[in-house]
């Protein structure tokens, strides 16, 4: 980053700065990390102790907070130190160079595109044909764009990315390395004499809408017909399977390694932790949470938190799991139980 | 896909056309998603709804249905409406441009090899040294073949897709967008003194064989000797780890994120759902099928269905998930029954 | 492999040969694949079939073991077989050809780099600006290197790499095809009234130390703010992902399909299986292993061999997957111990 003076900060966020208005900051750093010259967040009293240790040079704390810092550091005062802090970071990336507007002559554009003027595109890049490319598209070396793909303003494809036929991106998405949109589905007819398959073109595509991110080496797959949509705002993180003819709804986050079958439909605003699997042809309702790993087998319809394999509602998956622990004793038990029975039977 | 009549889609597929013979066509799609000018099919009861909302200007309906379309909608009647839709699914694909024969002036092509004149290498495409490159392979931008690669007649590979020295691909395979066949396996010999490794060459290959499909950032790793062998007419779905000296038998069918170790030896015609994992050095029996998230830790001599982790028979599996749903009121059951057991006792 | 006698094989790993030292090996593989002009080893009496069904041409085999071998057969005898081996394949490693020294003029550099005469970058890789890239370094072909990265010593890129900004990677590190260094990590704030996401920008970084392996398609994120640290030794399978401001212990093996969630802290010398995930913000200690898909959802203070989602010591968990399996039985003696239990306390 360029430097900052502590005093700029302050004025950045509107906070109450105590200590010296003119310190350099030249970097941003959690607080148990920073080190002198370096801007650091504090919100959560779990972690005094890192602010005691801190090296930092300047910390954001809330403004309830009643201590004044030490020599050579500065505090500055703040509502909400951590979006004060994420503020900062926006500021500060805003700052950063890009790559500049136009097609670098590494580059190789397909026939009958539309291009933006004001859309980057880097060395190595390859532009299918009867692309369109919006405003301030920004297209990172080696990414592949196949033919008859739309990118909306703003959006950024980070290199080794790739975009097969037909797939249409919305604005202000970004799609991060090595991920991959509209391979085909994975979907054969089986030959039930042998047991091969053969394949079914998949001539569908990838819809995405507004505001979608897409994580490094995450696959999204084209539908057969029609086509598999991710919503406004979706948050796709790292290595995830999208099969095809999906739709995620608006506002959904999916973490790592998660994988969703074919035909699935994914409510507005659902969580998903990572690693977990969704059979296909199924749906979940708004609002659903998934715990990590968790598997689902069959629709949920009703909003809430799910856990296990197969999800449970979540009290049921943690009443189950205590049990599960108790279970080893609950047999030694159930033996003893029935020694006792035998004997009283006897007795009687 | 380009424009066609219904009269033209019912003699393509020998069907009986209910409905006009000029209506035109110019997209497929899911009968609960189609739109005027579209053609979709319907083959299952279930979704009798849908077709009585069906928006599809012409649809492939069974022999048997004993209704007419609305008006400005064709039926067509067919033995198989599934399989005749996919039919036309392969007739409009076949009538899609392809990459033309040649190599790009933009591809960087090795020494010593030899590429068929019916071949097409893209843009950004890098080819090593000592390569033989069948008819009709295509091979899309920015992918990368490394020395001593042999790439079979209609072979496609995708872009950013990696073959990795030795590599041999069989005909009519498919390597979809970011696969990485034949990188090194995970080999080590660990250091006992600080627990440090150090990495075992993986000198061996892969070999895929005809009619084979890798998805998109699937992973195969090379053999630490000899071969990691995938079986003809194997298809691997995206995000799969196939571990060094595996051998995947004929006609076996992956889907996404399953992760097998090294030196599995899968049988033929297995079918394995998503997120399944495998241990090392086991086998499978021909037919087996492994339902989703398993997780297999011996090998299995039986066809058969398995399911869980550890992976058992499937009634097996359901049986022991059926009784954990009831095992928290079992074990109040069991208290009670305690209680129960001491007051006899007590009296007798 | 360039060929080499018996003879010249013996006197490299020190052994003593039976057979004729003038038999030409061109090929390595295991001992049960392994065909005439083969190398091979046995070290486990449990594969005596496949010792004595081998083709090898070549068997090195344990000092102690007592047999001679078969004609037109050569054995090496060796107080190691298993290292010997490796050796051997270590040697043939080296004699392979490698990528020349320098910058392939198909490749695309940016400005103000500091590039070592003696390091190798092929065509199609990009290197940004600003970047430092030391002796021997082999950057494979397709490779994106973003600004600001450090690459050290004999470290290899392989193809579709990317390394994104500010990336710092020691000495005699190998990034396999696909992987992903420094992609932005998980991280919004939410947007409480309609559950909208906003981005957290990511301005930390991924640092590796030396000897690090980081397997094909693998993602590690950069640290919002700070770095994600990879430590000395680590090796990463394939399709892994490392969450943002993850610490990773020295020495620490991790097999294929993992995930680890944003700011865990990995101890030294851990070994995790295939398919596990840890939930974010927790620790391991050193020494830790844990088996193929566990699921840790609290950090884990001792070292130890750990099971199971949730994950659990493991003598604890292989008991209660034990009560599992008796579970079925257990539920129908309940029922009955409850008749006999009321029919004795109708008695009484």
């Amino acid at each position: 980053m360029k430097s900052m003076t502590t005093g700029e900060i302050a004025s950045l966020i509107n906070g109450n700065l105590s200590g010296l208005p003119d310190m350099v900051i030249s970097g941003v750093n959690r607080i148990e990390s920073a080190r002198q010259g370096e801007l650091a967040f504090y919100s959560d009293d779990k972690f005094l102790q890192y602010l005691n240790d801190s090296n930092a040079s300047c910390i954001i704390v809330p403004k309830s907070f009643e201590r004044t810092p030490a020599e050579n550091q500065c505090y500055i005062y703040s509502a909400n130190p951590y979006e004060d802090f994420v503020a900062i970071l926006k500021f500060i990336e805003s700052t950063k160079p890009q790559l500049s507007p136009g097609i670098h002559p590494g580059a190789v554009i397909g026939g009958n595109c539309s291009i933006s003027e004001l859309a980057s595109i880097g060395p190595g890049a390859v532009i299918g044909d009867n692309c369109i490319i919006g405003d301030n598209v920004r297209i990172y070396p080696n990414a592949v764009i196949y033919n008859n793909v739309r990118i909306g303003a703003n959006t950024v494809i980070h290199s080794n990315a790739v975009c097969c036929f037909d797939t249409e991106i919305g604005q202000n998405c970004i799609i991060y390395p090595g991920a991959v949109l509209g391979s085909e589905g994975f979907g054969y007819l089986e030959n039930k004499t042998d047991g091969s398959y053969s394949r079914i073109p998949q001539l569908g595509n990838v819809v995405l809408g507004d505001d979608v991110e897409v994580g490094a080496n995450t696959t999204i797959d084209r539908a057969i017909a029609g086509s598999t949509f991710i919503g406004n705002g979706v948050k796709l993180d790292n290595l995830i399977q999208i099969g095809h003819n999906c739709e995620i709804g608006e506002h959904t986050a999916i973490a790592a390694q998660t994988g969703i079958s074919g035909s699935v439909k994914v409510g507005n605003r659902n969580r998903f932790g990572g690693q977990v699997g969704l059979a296909g042809h199924l749906f979940t309702a708004d609002d659903v949470t998934l715990i990590a790993q968790s598997g689902v087998s069959k629709s949920i319809a009703k909003p809430g938190v799910y856990f296990g394999a197969p999800a449970k509602e979540i009290r049921k998956a943690f009443r189950i799991e205590a049990a599960m622990r108790q279970l080893p004793d609950a047999l030694s038990e159930l033996h003893n139980l029935k020694k006792q029975v035998r004997k009283l039977e006897e007795k009687g």
